[in-house]
């Protein structure tokens, strides 16, 4: 493996984390908060670190493979999430290294998981970084390196699929980094125009862009301990429109930006998915219609409780732990599913699942006529049996990871419900689960062990699992080229 | 479709079903009870239906292919737990039919999970009967056809097909008829050595019977409401060796009879089920050891457990619902997992479980290497594309049949944690889960309902899925040849 050109790449990571923290630190500036000096030293440190690391590991050559696009991206995220926590500690906010740490990465992988008991005791620049990593995460962080700086490999291909979701990973126009670029220039646009929506709603800029953040990313980080229960109905609706945006496939936007409308009306993913939830907002609405006064709220509640776990957000503007089992249940479901493929969305992703359910189809059809052959296709097109069978490895994965590490926190002292949804709820990085994590909950119960095991798990899925495999191998590491 | 073939054949199997209820009518009349009556009955209402469909359904020709196959599996298992069940609804022991039908399909299906509330109260003749189709259901009830009658079909590889549980079934000697005998002769021999084994344990021989066929076919039904907590170590030792052997797979007994233990010692599905077994024993071992008194005691719970669970037997001889969390996730984990291909056990086997983990690392090899070609081998045999994709498939069948069942029943007013391992331990045969239906409960309080969806669970899980789906499926009725 290119070690050097890991290590550089990772270095130059710890500076562009230098430059993200400029803008916390303009918020805690803004509030004259003290943290700005933790946020401040958290930048030394970055760009001491970054320079360092560069320094220590100039690469001969630049090339790198698959083995080290995986690397690089793992990495990446391990060292952002660990450098990230730093001014958490440094402020005193959250005295324990391993909790801001879960706290990150929990920010960076969107899943919005939080170990935090007093919300409303952070200081303002805190719980900017805290939101803003989930807009980072969201989109990706080495893909917004290669939208806005040339990076030192033209290989960059290889990070990309690395780091963006779903089992297909199609670059939209020819060159990396303007397709980079545009999915960026998408991003920011959506959720320029959800913080304005929010600043109509009578939200201020701060809690705006924060939630836009938190909704972009499809994170689920928010500023009180209620989330979004207290906020008019005006804000729920704008950001249950706004999870059901950001849980799409990018590349219909780009799409309809280039006026291909039939082929984004005829994506297969996209009906799916609106199917999966508008059928769940339908029965839940049915199941919950005693607990609220009027349709209206019902619906409302049903609705942004739906995208919320669809898109893996984790907002809450009602404490869905308290709904009927029914309910529950589907929203358990829903977490692992998740959005689709190619959105900031977590979960399994509706495409694999329409795989999954048509090449069930095919073994049926196939059982019946051993000798017939047929193809699968998606969105028109056939897909190849490799495609296929690594779609069933990856679920295969995605189940065996989830329950070891369900054996493994298995100990705690709290009861199965709340173990199995944690795990699922990181995992998928929705954030709340149900039990003693549902939207009134939260993880500082657990033991440290558990939180960096969930944390660690929060990174196989938002990393769709291989970079993690790969970064903990000794066989991919001491590999020569 | 060949319809009259197929409820020809259904018409045979419910004859042979009023042959095999001679055996409890036999208990019942040594033990002088008023069910025998009831048995009788049963009996009569079999031969005439039987014989009554088979004269309708006279038909032309009888060549059948693997759709016939399938429909005639699922039907045959289907009428044999309707008619089945009803000498304990004519008895009066079991009022409810829907009961009744859950407690035969759960025999039938080597599941064990049970309504009964007052399991002494029941005659010794009911309680045979209820064992009985434990054995029966354990080896397979067409495959007992093929073994004792002409069929009257000579394509009934494809019945074999479908019955037969595992990824791969394949004929020990060229002929199905053959095959099917010394299964059979294998199956009979076990069984009656458990039986004389736990006659010299104390056991009478209604007892011994009933626990033997329990055993053979890793169902689990016992007569106590304690299960085999009641009797002592040496019979709880005997019966966990038993339910290793009937959960190994049977082709390699046939492959020690004719003395190929090379081919046997080689077996890679056994020394990984072995490795399952043993580690779990160790695990749990050092879990509980604060809870028993002796060495002994501790290794012969954590022993008999792990084999009552990984076999999907689901006796027990304490309740390990009030075990540390860890050994109850990992019995939960090990229900998933269950015994060998080919033998009586059930879950997703063995087999599965290593060609599901050989084609990841395929994967994960393929990734790093994308030019790279690599088979997969298994018992030294390449493992041709179609059958890895089909596994594939198969778990994420296994996967979204027990999700939709637990939303389903979800409404029910149990915890999660009965309603998900009451799924999982019907669906994988095993019988008793955790919570509610942990060894000291039952499924009593469950609605007809999901009783019902839990008895069409167990099928699903017994015939391997794809026999219930065709049989469900308009289309495959329908289709002319």
């Amino acid at each position: 493996m290119n070690r050097k050109m890991v290590f550089h790449i990772c270095g130059q990571m710890l500076l562009l984390e230098a430059v993200l923290l400029v803008l916390p630190l303009a918020v805690a500036l803004i509030y004259r908060e003290k943290c700005a000096l933790s946020i401040l030293a958290t930048i030394a440190i970055a760009v001491v670190l970054g320079l360092l690391i560069m320094l220590v590991s100039k690469p001969k050559d630049t090339v790198i493979y698959s083995r080290e696009g995986f690397v690089i991206t793992a990495l990446t995220w391990i060292f952002l999430s660990a450098i990230g926590a730093l001014p958490f500690v440094i402020s005193g906010e959250i005295p324990s290294y391993v909790d801001a740490f879960f706290e990150t990465v929990s920010g960076f992988t969107t899943t919005g998981a939080s170990i935090l008991t007093d919300i409303e005791g952070m200081s303002k620049g805190l719980l900017f970084w805290r939101s803003f990593t989930h807009w980072v995460g969201g989109m990706g962080i080495l893909v917004l390196v290669m939208a806005v700086m040339p990076m030192t490999t033209d290989r960059s291909i290889h990070i990309m699929r690395a780091e963006m979701p779903g089992p297909v990973v199609g670059k939209l126009v020819p060159r990396v980094r303007q397709t980079a670029k545009i999915l960026y220039i998408i991003y920011i646009a959506l959720t320029l125009l959800e913080i304005i929506m929010l600043l109509f709603g009578g939200m201020n800029l701060f809690e705006a862009s924060v939630h836009a953040f938190g909704t972009a990313g499809t994170g689920g980080f928010g500023i009180k301990s209620d989330s979004i229960a207290g906020y008019n109905p005006y804000i729920q609706w704008v950001m249950t429109a706004f999870m059901l945006i950001f849980a799409t496939n990018f590349n219909l936007y780009y799409l309809l930006l280039i006026r291909r409308f039939k082929a984004v009306f005829s994506s297969e993913e996209l009906w799916v998915y609106l199917a999966i939830v508008f059928t769940s907002i339908g029965i839940i609405a049915i199941n919950i219609s005693p607990l609220y006064g009027s349709v209206e709220e019902t619906f409302r509640h049903a609705a942004f409780q739906v995208m919320t776990i669809v898109s893996t957000s984790g907002f809450a503007t009602t404490d869905f732990n308290l709904w009927p089992q029914l309910s529950r249940s589907l929203l358990f479901i829903l977490m692992l599913i998740g959005g689709c493929a190619g959105s900031t969305g977590g979960g399994l992703k509706v495409s694999r699942v329409v795989m999954l359910f048509k090449s069930a189809r095919r073994e049926l059809k196939k059982m019946l006529h051993p000798r017939s052959v047929s193809t699968v296709r998606l969105e028109g097109k056939p897909v190849d049996d490799k495609t296929i069978s690594g779609v069933g490895v990856y679920f295969a994965f995605f189940v065996a990871i989830q329950l070891a590490v369900f054996l493994l926190i298995s100990f705690e002292p709290f009861d199965f419900e709340t173990k199995l949804t944690s795990v699922v709820a990181c995992f998928n990085n929705v954030g709340p689960g149900l039990g003693a994590v549902g939207p009134a909950g939260n993880y500082a119960g657990y033991t440290a062990f558990s939180k960096i095991l969930l944390s660690v798990s929060m990174l196989f899925g938002r990393l769709e699992i291989y970079p993690i495999i790969f970064v903990l191998s000794p066989s991919v590491w001491l590999k020569k080229r």
